[in-house]
């Protein structure tokens, strides 16, 4: 399936010069949706994988997609102030200023089987936020997966050299 | 299935007073998870749902799902500046303010067959704003689904007073 036609770009947003790259299109084509949740899921079907951690807000939508097809929990991984339960917080830089991710305290048991899931890497901020809390609950992280990667902004690179194993389906260079 | 067992009840938030439904718990439960989605998408099996559109930001995780079990395509409403194309937006009263919700101006097409998805209705604001989009762009309301109705806030009552039939798997009295 060719997923990157199913993408539609938005040039000069969220500002001037930003090629963005809008997954809606391709999670709104059905046959695209299923066939990008089972490539992204198919590798770990024997990995015994306990849940699947999403990063607001899209990575939502496919990591719900994945929990069902590998019959494991959901994990979401939020902005500040969105869970009601007591968290665990990581900063992360922004081009300008900075934001968090929390995570629920309960949120993963040591050593449970966690995959990591976003729509899309760029500079890989958020994905390392991520991986960090998921090993402040002790998680044993078996990959992170992604729709889109854009390999010229280094955040699959940053991830593994964090010790992660990094999947994606479409890669967009030049951004 | 007992999923009412499964939702943690945080007290006191956002604020005093309020008993919170915490959804997180069962969706991190797979077997719940995988139950709950199976018992909301089943009904409409035969229904030939091209799109379940899910409310920012809980409901992707439900809707991502069902979509891959209804196998149709996903389309996300979303608070304002989320979107990066063209999109149609309807305000909904909080209460305190007003906030709005918007949907790609492409993201159904006429007569679509199409399930809204969210995780808990209580007054039915934003579910209201969810179907006035859809009918924006002239689409089929099969249902409108959700994991938690609070039935005393009136938010199925108000949604099934615009000819849209809700479903919804737990109810909890009283808040």
């Amino acid at each position: 399936m060719d997923f990157k036609s199913t993408i539609r770009t938005v040039p000069d947003y969220p500002r001037t010069g930003i090629m963005f790259r809008d997954v809606s299109t391709l999670m709104a084509d059905a046959k695209a949706f299923s066939s990008a949740v089972e490539k992204l899921s198919a590798p770990f079907e024997k990995f015994e994988i306990s849940k699947v951690a999403g990063i607001d807000a899209r990575g939502f939508i496919l990591g719900g997609a994945i929990a069902l097809r590998l019959k494991a929990g959901f994990l979401p991984l939020r902005k500040p102030g969105k869970l009601p339960y007591r968290t665990f917080s990581e900063p992360y830089e922004l081009e300008y200023g900075s934001d968090a991710l929390h995570m629920h305290v309960d949120g993963v048991k040591p050593g449970e089987r966690v995959l990591l899931v976003d729509d899309l890497i760029a500079t890989g901020g958020t994905a390392e936020a991520g991986v960090k809390l998921l090993r402040r609950g002790r998680a044993d992280i078996v990959s992170a997966v992604f729709l889109v990667d854009l390999p010229d902004l280094g955040g699959a690179r940053r991830v593994r050299n964090m010790g992660v194993e990094v999947n994606s389906l479409v890669s967009f260079d030049g951004d």
